[in-house]
C-alpha cells in the first residue's frame, strides 16, 4: 500500500520511517516537512540514506490523499481536521498521532485543546473514527476511516488499568498514576527547556494535574469501568531520550495474591502479542523495550496499605506512538498485527 | 575541631571531604578505607589534591576516637556500633550516616535490616543520641552524643510531608511517595546493576514496596502525626548521578487553597535556611540544588479528585548524606548551622 | 543453520543475539554463560523473551561443536584457543570476537596479550584463518574455518584509512589516531571505572599509546600500504553506551581536493553496502549509526596545514562487534552480506 | 568593589553569579538579560535566591557603567564594542567573555568574525588590553582596562602547549589538537542541535579545521614559540553538559623521558595555584576538574613513533570561561588570586 506520512521530521515522522521503511507491505511515497521542504529526509536524517530517499514536500494534502492509501498525521490538530475531512471525502484511511480524534466527545477535545472551531463537532461526531488503543479497540480499528492514536502517558496507563478496573479489583478511588518520560517525548521543536544542559542530570515534574492527557485517559477508564473514574496524573521528564515508565498506585478492594493479579493480567492479555506480562517479583525497566513495540508490565502488592503498584514501560516513540500507529495500520488492512513490527529492543 | 571520616571514599566519605576541606572551624585529621588503605586519598580522587591529602589508613578505629572530637561513619552497621560504643565511652561524637543509629525502637531496626545482635540493644536505648533531620530534631541534635543522620529518600519525604501532618491537613491514609533517585545513592560498589551501560537511558523501579526505608519514614511521621502513619513507597533510580525528587500525594481533609498550602509551609519552615517553598505555580527541578544542601518544595492541588501533590527535591549527597551531616555538626559544636556549608547550586 | 554462542551474556554475546533471533537463516541453537548457567537467557535480559528462550549452558564445549554449524565466541583467548582446536577438528566453523586470532604473527599475539602457551603456535599458523575485517578480506573469509573479528577500534581505523594509504594520498608518518568510544565497549564486568557514577558526565583517556589494538590496526595498515607503517592511537571513553568515532590526522602527500578525496573512497567502497562515504561538508556523528551494521565516513582538508582530517563512525556492538560477526557469517554461508542485518539505525 | 554583568543569563552568565555571590570583596549591583528583562533573576534561575536577588534589567549600558567598577559581558561583540568605549572613557573596567578583544591584529578579527565595522579598529589598537589567559599574562592584566577572556579552547590548549613550545621540545609542524566539550559550550540559545534529544548518545565533530578559536590559539601559540606556530585544530561535542578535554599530540624534537618533561611542567607551573601536573602515568579526566577553576595536565610519550601526547581538562564554564574571568578580576584588584575562586571540583 501507499503511505503518507505529513509532518515527517518530527521524532514521530523518522520513527514511522524507521519502521515503514521496512515494512513488507507498506511503501512510503509521500513525506512533508514545513521546515525541510525540498530537501532529501536521507541528509536531513543521515542513516536513512538507501531506506528512504524521498524528498520532503510542503503540505500539498490533495496529493498526498489522492496519491496514498492510508496518512499518518503528526500535524497540529488545525490542520489534521482538515485534512481528516479530505480523507474521508476521498475514501482513504488516516492515522493521526495528535490529539484531534482521541475524544468521544468534541466538547471535552474544545475544552482542553481551546480549538475555536465549531463547524469540526458536526462532522467530528460523524466520522467512522476509532481511538487506537490496539489491545481494547481491535475490531473498531479494522474497519475505522480515521484513527486517533492514542498518546504517549496514556498508552502506558490505560494498558496497565484495564485488567484490574475491568474486574473491578481495585476501587475507582485514588488512582494516583506518576509517569516518568524520556525527553523525545517533548517533541524536537528548539525550545530552552529542551535544551541538552537543561535537562541532563536533572528529573522534573511538569503540568502537574493540569496534562492534557488527564482527560484521554480518563474516558478511557471510565468506559472500562463503566463509571466515572478520576485520577490523578503527574508527568516528570527524566535524563533520557526514550522510555515511559508509569507507576500506578490503586487501592485494592479485596484480598487477592500477587499470584492473582498476575493470572488476571496473563489471561486478559493472553492474546496480545505485543503485552508482556512479568513474574511476580519482576519489575519492568524502560530499556527493555527500547525500540520495540512491547509494553511490559509488572506489579507488586504493599499488603500494609492494601496498594497495588502497577508498573508498565512502553518506548514512548514506538507503542507510544509510531510503533502502535503501525499496528493500527495493519488490522486496518488485514495483516497481522506485527508485520513489520517485531522489533527486539535494543540492549544496552 | 579535629574530625575523622570512617569510611572516606565512599560517595558520601569524599562528599563530606569535599565539604570539610573548606570549612572554617573543621580539620579532617583521620580518613580511612579498606579498599585503598595507605594510598593518598588525593591520589584516589584526584582534584582533592592541595585540599586534602592525608593517607587512608585502615580501620583503626581506636587511634580514631581518640585523636578526633567527631566522627563521621559510613560504615555498615555491625561496625558502627562497635565505633559507637568507643565514643560514648570516651565521650567523643559520632555522626552516622548509615541505618544504625536511626531507629526509636531496635526491634524495627533488627527486623529489617537483619541484624543478629541482642548486646546492642541494651546500649541502644541508653546512648545519648538523636534523630539527625535538623529541622525537626535542632535542640535534640545540639546535645546528642550519637546522630542517626536521615537516610537520603526519608529526608526528601518527611520534610515535604511534616507540615501538612502536623497541620492535619491530609488525611493519614494514602499517601504515597513515589521517589526518584540519581545513581549514586545505590553507592559506589562495583554491582552489575550499577554500571552505566546498565543504567543509561533507563529508568526503574526497585525494592517496591520493600525498602528499608519505610519504617524510618513510617517513625517519623508517625510521630509527627501522633498517630500511626502508613506510606507507600517506591522508589526509582533515573539516569543521572545526583539528585532526588519525591512527589508525594495525599488526601486532603478540607478545602485548603493551595496559597493556604504555601503559607502554612513557609510558616513551619520560616527559620530554616536550607528550606526553600516554591511559590504556587513553581515546581521543583533536581538540577536546582545540585550540589547544594538545600531542599526545595512545591506543590500543587488537584481539585477534582481532592488530592494533595507535594514535590521536594535534594541533592541526595549533600542534604541527603553528607551536607546534613555538617549541618548536625554544626549545631553539636555551637556553629551557625550554613557555617562551611553555603554553596549555591551548580548550573548547568 | 544452526548457532551457538558461547559467552552469550556479555554485549557482544547479546547483541548477537538480537540479530541471529530475527535472522532468516540462522537458528540459535546452544548459549554458553559462566554467571548465568541454568538459567533462562530470557530472563536474564528481559525483551529477549518470545525470541529467544534458551536455558543458558556451562561452558559445554564439546556439545556445542557438535550440534551447531557455526560458533561464536566471546571468551577469553585462553579458552578460544582450545575451542579453535575443537572446531577445527570437527569440520565446523569458529568466529572469534576476541582476540585469539586477529595476528598474522602468533609471536605479536604473545608480546601483546600475554599468553603463556606456546603449544597454540603450531596450530595457529596451520588453521584456515581470516581477519574478519569483511569489506578487506571478503574472498579469504567466505571459506575460512575461524575468523578472527576485527577490534571495535581497528574496524573504525582501518575502514577509514584504506582507501588514501592504498592510494598513497598521504604519508606514512603521523598518522594520529583519536577515537572517542562508549562505554559499552569496556564490557560489563562489575568494575569501579565502569560504573555510572564513574563515567556519567566524565571523558577520559585511557590505555594512551598502550592499547592493544595498535598492533592489530599496524598489522592491518602495514599490509594496505605494503610498507611498514606506524601509528599513535589514543582511545577516550565519553558517556554514552554505543557507538565510536574515530578522528584521523594524515599528512596530504600532494594537493588533492575534498572532492577528489570524496571521489577516491566513493570508488573504493562501492560495492560495499554497510559503507557510508558523506558528501564534502557533512560528518559523521555516532547516533547516525546507532543500532546498525554501517559505517559512515567523512573527512575534510585543512589546507593550511596540509592535513587530512578523516573521521569515521560505528556503533561497536553492530559493525565493531557483532553485526560484522554475522556479516562474515552470511559470506562464509553463501547469503548475502546483509541478511538479518539491514537494521535501520535507531533515531533519536 | 561594585560588579555588573552584561547578558547574565547565559552559562557563563549564570556561572559567574555563582562565583561572585560568594566572592567576599565583590558586589554584584547591575545585571541585565534581553530575554528576561524586568523578571527577578533567582525566579529565572531557582536556586539563586538568597544568594543573588536582583531584577534583570535590559542593555542600559550607561547605567552599569556609572555604577560599577568593573563590567564582565557575555554579548555579542557588537554591543561589546559600544560598552569597551564607554567603560575606557568612565576609566572603569571590563573583562569581556565574547571574543571582541582577544586578538592582538584587528584584521584577524574581522577575517574570522565578520565584523564589517572600521570605526572600531581605531580605538582597538589604542585600548590598555590584555589577553586574559592569566598564568601567561599575568602582569598585563593587572594594569589592563579591557581584558580578551580567552575562548573555552584555547585556554585548555595553550596550556597545555606553553611549556614545551617554550622550551623547544616539541617542533612546530604537526601540533594536532582534537578537543572534545561538553554541550554547554554550546550556549543556551535553543537550537535543534543542542537539543537533548540529539546531543544525547551522541559524539560528534563540527566546524572541522574552520573553529574560530584557531586563529586565537595560532596567535597565542606563535607569540609563545616566537615563530609562526599553525595547528590542525577538531572541536567535538560530547554528551555531557561540563568540560573539555584536550588530546593533543606534537613531534618530540628530540630524547626527552617521561619524567623530564614532567619536571618540565612542574617547573614552568610552579607558582600557578590552579594548573595541577599529573604525575607520569596517570591521565586527566573531566570530572576532576567539575565545577572548580582548576586545569589538569597529564602526557604520555609514544617512543615508537617519537609522538608526545598532551591531556589537559577545564570545566568549560570555569577556567574555560567565567572563573578565569574572576581569577582576571582578583588581579586587577590586587587580590589573590584564588579569592572566592577555591572551589573544589563536584565529584561524582
Amino acid at each position: 500500500m501507499n503511505v503518507g506520512i505529513l509532518g515527517a521530521t518530527g521524532y514521530t515522522g523518522i520513527e514511522l520511517i524507521r519502521i515503514l521503511s521496512k515494512h513488507p507491505n507498506a511503501k512510503i511515497t509521500y513525506l512533508s516537512s514545513k521546515h525541510f521542504e525540498s530537501q532529501l529526509i536521507s541528509e536531513v536524517y543521515p542513516g536513512l540514506d538507501g531506506f528512504c530517499d524521498l524528498i520532503l514536500e510542503g503540505d500539498n494534502f490533495k496529493k498526498a490523499v489522492a496519491t496514498c492509501d492510508i496518512i499518518f498525521s503528526t500535524l497540529p490538530h488545525e490542520l489534521t481536521f482538515e485534512i481528516g475531512k479530505m480523507v474521508v471525502d476521498a475514501g482513504k484511511r488516516l492515522i493521526d498521532l495528535g490529539s484531534a480524534f482521541r475524544f468521544d466527545d468534541f466538547n471535552v477535545f474544545k475544552k482542553w485543546y481551546g480549538s475555536n472551531d465549531d463547524i469540526e463537532k458536526i462532522e467530528y461526531d460523524k466520522y467512522n473514527k476509532a481511538y487506537g488503543l490496539t489491545e481494547l479497540y481491535r475490531e473498531k480499528i479494522k474497519n475505522a476511516q480515521i484513527i486517533g492514536n492514542p498518546g504517549c502517558y496514556p498508552t502506558s496507563v490505560i494498558l496497565a488499568l484495564a485488567p484490574v478496573l475491568k474486574n473491578r479489583v481495585v476501587t475507582d478511588k485514588n488512582i494516583i498514576i506518576d509517569s516518568k518520560s524520556g525527553v523525545s517525548g517533548a517533541g524536537h521543536e528548539p525550545k530552552f527547556s529542551n535544551l541538552y544542559s537543561e535537562c541532563n542530570e536533572n528529573t522534573k515534574p511538569y503540568n502537574v494535574a493540569k496534562h492534557r492527557h488527564i482527560p484521554e485517559i480518563e474516558q478511557e477508564l471510565s468506559k472500562i469501568m463503566q463509571e466515572e473514574v478520576k485520577i490523578v496524573f503527574t508527568p516528570h521528564l527524566v535524563p533520557m531520550t526514550r522510555g515511559i515508565l508509569s507507576t500506578i498506585y490503586c487501592n485494592l478492594k479485596s484480598d487477592i495474591t500477587l499470584k492473582e493479579v498476575y493470572d488476571l493480567y496473563q489471561e486478559f492479555y493472553k492474546n496480545d502479542y505485543f503485552i508482556k506480562i512479568l513474574k511476580p517479583g519482576k519489575y519492568p525497566s524502560t530499556k527493555s523495550v527500547a525500540g520495540s513495540n512491547f509494553c511490559q508490565i509488572g506489579f507488586e502488592t504493599d499488603e500494609h496499605t492494601n496498594t497495588l503498584i502497577i508498573m508498565s514501560v512502553i518506548d514512548n516513540l514506538m507503542k507510544g506512538a509510531s510503533g502502535q500507529a503501525v499496528q493500527n495500520m495493519n488490522l486496518m488492512f488485514g495483516l497481522p498485527e506485527n508485520k513489520g513490527l517485531d522489533i527486539i529492543r535494543i540492549f544496552p
